[in-house]
């Protein structure tokens, strides 16, 4: 099939571009001697975790328990659940994944969710190893660097069953740089309050192994403190409009394929992907809900869910019937949306490949 | 099964409240004396659809052909679409439902649009109802009332397989009322130039049978211009927090079930819903990303994908492991995100219902 006879909206995926970038990420985390894990948010398919393990994973990364059991099934069993697990649902199901035979690693922040990973252990008459989750700026979850994060392993000592195996963080405040000098900047310094908390925690007796870090632009840029021994980018399978800091708009490998239905004013153009399609995200930085390939001065200006409206000041950028491809400002609830995706070599759709892991928030 | 036994997140209707609200809406178009036409997109699941059937509604509404395709399967046969039609696909398929002896009318605000369904009429030797989208304001797409619409009906005149059989609008500019009275100012502003619009094409030789309108706050409230037909509201089977200038919080039938899983500040809580449960959107009016029924004075104030950051002034007003239940913003794209509901009476869990035309955006 040509991509010019998929009905719209369509995701398309550019197989030599996706294949370009897992290559990259492989190389610079090799360059740099860190263990890439990637996070399967952003595709949420085997299939491209299979790539992924293939130019040299050590495992993946997971937020949630059915997403882990998606990738089992195919076949991968090393994986982090970088989520701080607190629910009887999620524990049970990890107590089958390793009564299944797979490395889980459990990400927590409280004492609480170590006492429910514990008894679990207990009832399995296994060892759950645990990553901590450090805030080193995003102020999302997770305890503070330094003496907090000392305090919690503390509490942690008189469970037998869990050992605190590495501690994590998810740098999401480097999506607040707008150059490559304030990424680093964010990035370095995250890094160090990493590696000093590692250091007092292996002071105070737990041997923490990995230092293990986030998020795609860092990785992409090759920035990282000495001592951080993992990176579990997401996002540079695909990127997307908000990546640009770091990565240049070439290296986006997935689009909407939309169709223009209506031109009702001079200055306005409908396409048929609203935020059913394209998600209501609009990460700072971004202008619009998507970038038009070929109309890149129109400005997708508001969407309902099936209207994406877009402004132009020139009447004629775009026409009823056009089919347009849009890069998304955030490619992974973005994906979320769509049951299936068109792999694409030039004009030609090669595959058709399932979001497997789609819609699994539990 | 309890509510308190369910996985989170999870999606959880009151029974009693959806009935309640289905048959509230209906007896409110009958006592106007108008049809009732839902939209499917809150719900996209047949067996709603057949409730608002079996209370009286004259047939379903839908965006996109591939959800009219889900309703016929269940046995609707009467359905507008109300999406302005010029995909090959999506004609395709429109003829495909005449086939199976269907009643379909497609809207249009173009004459490539009303061009490429009077050619499908024509291969299938029938006749294409249409609907005329008007803007009355709300400016997505749809034609100018008045003289525009007269214009493009003009252009219809010599197409023998299409006929304008009625006239739509989506008042989508109710939701910036701030109150009734505001709110009753629009709709009737919008009726007006419906109705008037409707008159200009009779005058001219097109039997415009149907003039419709469509929100859900104002069908609730119970304003329409004399001389409306038909009703096309959505939201009003479950209602969220962006529909509280006519609602009351009472009739939301809809919540998320959500578990807390980490208290990382004092000031601050994390919930195991993100936008990939919550969506990202944040309509004007709503405070957050959803309501916590359990801390009112909460706000989710910001999301990542499986992360809702909630912040509070007051340190207990939530717990790790608390189950809380969350209102939706805009409940039509949530819902978007679910393959399966909850149906529940008080705490027990009655039934589950798949999403089946979740995710058809074609």
């Amino acid at each position: 099939m040509k991509v010019s006879e998929l009905p719209t909206p369509a995701f398309i995926i550019d197989l030599d571009r996706l294949q370009f970038n897992i290559g990259l990420m492989a190389d610079i985390a090799k360059k740099n001697g860190i263990k890439l894990r990637p996070h399967i948010k952003t595709h949420k398919m085997p299939v491209i975790a299979k790539m992924q393990m293939d130019m040299g994973a050590v495992g993946v990364t997971c937020a949630k328990v059915t997403e882990a059991e998606v990738m089992v099934r195919a076949g991968i069993k090393d994986i982090l659940i970088a989520f701080p697990v607190v629910g009887d649902y999620q524990v049970r199901k990890i107590g089958e994944l390793i009564d299944a035979g797979c490395t889980i690693t459990v990400a927590f922040d409280s004492a609480y969710g170590a006492q429910k990973l514990h008894k679990q252990a207990i009832r399995k008459g296994k060892m759950i190893d645990l990553y901590m989750i450090i805030n080193t700026g995003a102020d999302r979850d997770g305890v503070k660097p330094g003496e907090a994060a000392l305090h919690l392993a503390e509490q942690t000592r008189d469970l037998s069953n869990v050992r605190i195996k590495g501690i994590m963080t998810h740098e999401g405040h480097v999506y607040k740089a707008n150059d490559l000098n304030q990424l680093r900047e964010i990035v370095l310094n995250a890094g160090h309050q990493m590696v000093e908390t590692a250091a007092l925690l292996r002071m105070h007796g737990y041997p923490v192994q990995e230092v293990s870090m986030g998020s795609t632009p860092a990785c992409r840029a090759g920035i990282a403190a000495k001592g951080i021994t993992e990176w579990r980018p997401g996002t540079y399978v695909f990127n997307d409009i908000h990546e640009l800091v770091a990565t240049p708009i070439e290296e986006c490998a997935l689009s909407i394929l939309a169709t223009v239905v209506s031109h009702p004013a001079p200055n306005r153009f409908i396409l048929d992907s609203g935020s059913k399609t394209l998600t209501a995200d609009k990460p700072g930085g971004t202008k619009g809900y998507g970038y038009i390939k070929q109309a890149p001065n129109a400005v997708i200006d508001r969407l309902s869910e099936e209207h994406g409206v877009v402004l132009s000041e020139q009447e004629d950028a775009l026409s009823i019937g056009q089919r347009v491809e849009i890069i998304p400002n955030h490619v992974c609830p973005t994906i979320n949306l769509t049951n299936n995706v068109y792999v694409t070599r030039g004009e030609n759709v090669i595959e058709e490949w399932k979001v497997e892991a789609r819609g699994k928030i539990q």
